[in-house]
């Protein structure tokens, strides 16, 4: 294993991508499509100025269609490039749309894997400009992780699969203990979650070596009774992806847990010929790991995903998920996260 | 997390770095420091021709001592940079070697972090006399992994920590299993393993998303009733690597397993905080991570690195591990690794 040499990649500075935002849809073929635009105009609308769409997109976010000089104009500083095209690639249209955004005088920011700067006429466009670019997918240097412990109040979010609402409950959690004036902070470990928070790392897009050291740079020590929030990557179930989820949860080193759930899901994300594991597994494995770098790591409340479910089916579930782990269960989209977020209170006095 | 994109790094083709080799020393300040040369002198003597050692080197393999021109003229046609200095960085006078090495004529071959190509002198010197520079830890582009069951029967070496002896486990497992007649084959996932395998993948220093792709793509399927022998790394227990360690396990599949371990071990390897697991608790938890991708995933021997006990403390602690397991259990290096065979032939009959 190697010793604590940093990347040799640039950190990116939050400066590099200032608000307020043009979301570039471009031509996306479906609301999956543009998931971090949507992520970003859902939880920071007061950042974002319009949308961009392109003749064949098919997908909206509801907010004013602007073109690059009026989103200039209006104020944008920043085109974030918002959606995942196959592969995460830019095609031609797209690199041309970006090189016309530098033009009209905003800098851009981009979640594609394909770097900004590996396109020479964009980089071009950048210098004649003196714009900036931005890749969310370019993790900071940071170094290996020490597991030592540190001060301050962390709360993960786990699930049994990817894309079980991990980063939705956590910024719903964050807005519920803001509101209840409690400090709390989002801490994004993935890149719609680092265009909301402004700041964060891209933890799938590390070396393999610096998962953990990368979350304890993310939420480090804090001695002012608030808390950490981190958004949880993957699942220790998801044979593709769990090191990243078992780095995340020793690098976290959580007090508390949340765990998410799409209750009904057929399969393993990607994969047909993987079962989902049940509540109970997920939350004895996550118990398990945690308890190496935080021997107090407890679970404090499960936050179910219902979209596809009626209303009463929801509820029932919700009771079910409650009844089975004696934890509170919400859909925080339905419901909110108070009866979690009570939880922690009881389980966390000051 | 992400989806299949190929890493942007070029395959390293085994062929740009030819046997038989130099074996670069420099001034290495110590026997650790020249582990890399280590590993391939020892198990690998035919490939080499001899050692470069400069004024300063506190260490030496016991082999021939070559100057650039004597080792060209020996038939040495790649210079093995197997040394690992401090920060893993190359110095001023390791650049200057490597220059003298490429205009001698041979290609040369690095396990440092710092990258040969990313030296301007270098890189021209290499141009300029048309040889090939490789770097072990540059990662070859693999997919994301899929844990589809696959052909063949793999064996992976597990740890208590780092360090505790899992490459050199694996090989003397190769080696006894060709003894036997057995189709048996090293797969290497760190620096040193990948220059005595000639190929392999540096696991620790792929990007996150990529861990158990990459160790699927390392062993693929095979029908000729033969074993894969994957070269294991850190440890579940180690709160720095341990989404290397479950991203390999998961990728592995493994049929059988072997528990790696340092008797009388402080704690684990760069954290005096952290105590080293037992036994019990190692098998117990790599168990229940490998079971995941192969759900009939069995142990089936100890490995005991006892180099700093006595014979009869080692005997003892052996003793004592098998009685504790159930299982086989030897210091390859004193006992070699026969009855951890014997065990595999008996738990996987033709």
């Amino acid at each position: 294993m190697s010793r604590p040499l940093p990347l040799p990649v640039e950190p990116a500075a939050a400066s590099t991508w200032p608000a307020p935002f043009l979301l570039y849809l471009g031509n996306a073929h479906d609301d999956l499509a543009g998931k971090t635009a949507r992520g970003l105009a859902f939880w920071r609308p007061e950042l974002c100025v319009g949308q961009f769409r392109d003749r064949d997109c098919k997908t909206t976010l509801g907010i004013t269609d602007l073109d690059f000089a009026q989103a200039r104009a209006a104020g944008a500083n920043t085109m974030v490039v918002g959606v995942a095209n196959a592969g995460g690639r830019m095609d031609e249209r797209t690199i041309e749309h970006v090189v016309a955004a530098l033009d009209a005088g905003m800098n851009v920011a981009s979640g594609l894997h394909q770097r900004l700067d590996s396109q020479p006429r964009i980089v071009e466009a950048a210098r004649r400009n003196g714009r900036s670019l931005f890749d969310a997918r370019n993790p900071p240097p940071t170094p290996v992780g020490n597991g030592l412990p540190r001060a301050g109040r962390r709360l993960l979010t786990v699930g049994t699969d990817c894309s079980t609402g991990k980063m939705y409950t956590t910024l719903a959690l964050e807005k519920e203990m803001r509101a209840r004036g409690m400090a709390a902070d989002f801490r994004a470990t993935g890149q719609t979650g680092i265009f909301i928070a402004g700041h964060g790392i891209p933890i799938d897009a590390v070396v393999a070596d610096f998962i953990s050291g990368g979350i304890e740079w993310l939420s480090p020590a804090r001695d002012d009774d608030g808390w950490d929030l981190i958004e949880g990557q993957g699942s220790l179930f998801h044979p593709s992806y769990a090191g990243v989820s078992i780095g995340l949860l020793h690098g976290a080193q959580p007090d508390a847990l949340v765990l998410c759930h799409e209750p009904g899901r057929a399969h393993m994300r990607g994969l047909p010929h993987y079962a989902v594991p049940s509540l109970q597994a997920t939350l004895e494995a996550n118990l398990a790991a945690a308890h190496l770098t935080n021997a107090e790591a407890r679970f404090v409340g499960i936050a179910l995903n219902t979209a596809r479910m009626s209303e009463q089916d929801a509820e029932r579930a919700c009771r079910s998920a409650e009844d089975q782990l004696g934890l509170p269960a919400q859909d925080p989209v339905r419901h909110g996260v108070s009866r979690i977020v009570d939880h922690v209170i009881a389980c966390f006095p000051n």
